[in-house]
């Protein structure tokens, strides 16, 4: 029987600027046991939670040395959120897409549609800090993947996802937003479903779908911010997140 | 360390109208040899795709027997396609979001955005047939889930899943449209980060994250029309995938 496992990290430490996460996360899976021999030929994808990411990159502001611009005192005030706050998410982004009810939605400079440019107070030591997302989530993928293959790791490939709020349906789910050593989006079209027919525009998110199922172990409180999955056969290929990112003009759904 | 499994079923057979679904899947799994008893005490969550739903409940359209209505003429027209077709996805929908380049994306009745409405043409032995979504896929999945408890199969939950595309993100994932005895929001709110900082307006779509994973192992022309997650531990609960819906009024995304 096809099948795909998906195994949480948890002996993690608190991770710190500068901190070298392919080494982290190597001795945590030894530490606990994990059998990377395991994953198969197709090797492993390892899901990285966004925060660890951003922490050993020192993507972290102290609020108490932001001066907030005028622009983010008056969107604060309107908000009834802490303009210092509001400072930072403005500086990551390139465009506000909806402020409403204490939330703001905004494109990252990256081009990510999130609330809050994806910067985050929570699961950070000092209350007064908080997290950006990395300057470029791919890069930090492929650095990532680097860093385990040199240490032997077999891993295909890397995800590194973050928690995003939808249009249309509620709840939020994972998503990704760095990826290395696989293609984000795999193409079915041209194949042919079980009665021969061809399939026309089918192209699967596979990275979102990846990072979605690892958070169903990575819960936000659960201290387990990498999840290795065992048994897929993605495309191996050079992939960046950035090709998630449907520009407005193809974007029937908006 | 916390894990969990993802088996596909890839023997089940060609579904027509009135089939017992649950009889098939049970079927299925026990000469492939999966053991039910391996899922712990989380019980099995079974993801089912809503193709195979919709064609044991008769959800069938033969395009052969279909007149359509002038607003479908016309419009088909605009979209160069089928208007035998559009008149069965305008059928099952009670708003047009958007038309263009082909593509219709509507509001089904239930409440659904996506393209076409669900109506779909792949998959389907006769090539001038197309399948519906089911009439109500909530109870679709409590009567799965029913039947597969009265043949003894420890099911906690069940999820009918279905591709939609998403705005803002290119590629299509797989999402929940049917839910059955888990609630498909965790509301992680009131729970706290692991730096004993409440966590505050975190509620994750959970059975979209279960649908997505398992949608790895479906493909599109895997012939593997059911998913089994175990190792779970989700809340149970009497929920409905219509919780996933969010209201315009509600929706900054949007």
């Amino acid at each position: 029987m096809p099948a795909v496992s998906f195994t949480g990290l948890e002996t993690l430490p608190e991770v710190a600027a500068g901190d070298d996460l392919a080494a982290l996360i190597a001795a945590a899976a030894a530490w606990e046991g994990y059998r990377w021999t395991d994953c198969g030929t197709g090797g492993a994808i390892v899901v990285v939670a966004q925060k660890i990411v951003s922490k050993s990159e020192g993507q972290v502001v102290d609020l108490r040395t932001v001066t907030p611009s005028a622009e983010a005192i008056a969107m604060a005030e309107e908000l009834g959120r802490d303009a210092r706050l509001v400072s930072v998410i403005l500086g990551e982004s390139r465009r506000v897409v909806r402020q409403q009810r204490g939330v703001l939605i905004v494109e990252t400079h990256h081009g990510w549609a999130c609330a809050n440019a994806g910067v985050d107070q929570s699961n950070v030591p000092d209350e007064d800090s908080v997290t950006l997302l990395p300057r470029d989530p791919d890069a930090s993928a492929d650095k990532l993947r680097q860093g385990l293959l040199a240490l032997g790791v077999p891993v295909a490939g890397v995800v590194i996802s973050d928690t995003f709020g939808r249009p249309w349906r509620n709840g939020l789910a994972n998503v990704a937003i760095g990826v290395a050593g696989i293609a984000p989006l795999e193409d079915y079209r041209g194949r042919r479903d079980r009665h021969g027919r061809l399939l026309k525009g089918t192209v699967i998110a596979v990275a979102d779908e990846l990072a979605s199922a690892a958070e169903l172990l990575m819960g936000k409180d659960a201290g387990i911010p990498v999840v290795i999955a065992a048994g897929l056969h993605l495309k191996n290929a050079s992939g960046a997140a950035l090709e998630l990112i449907r520009p407005q003009a193809e974007d029937l759904f908006r």
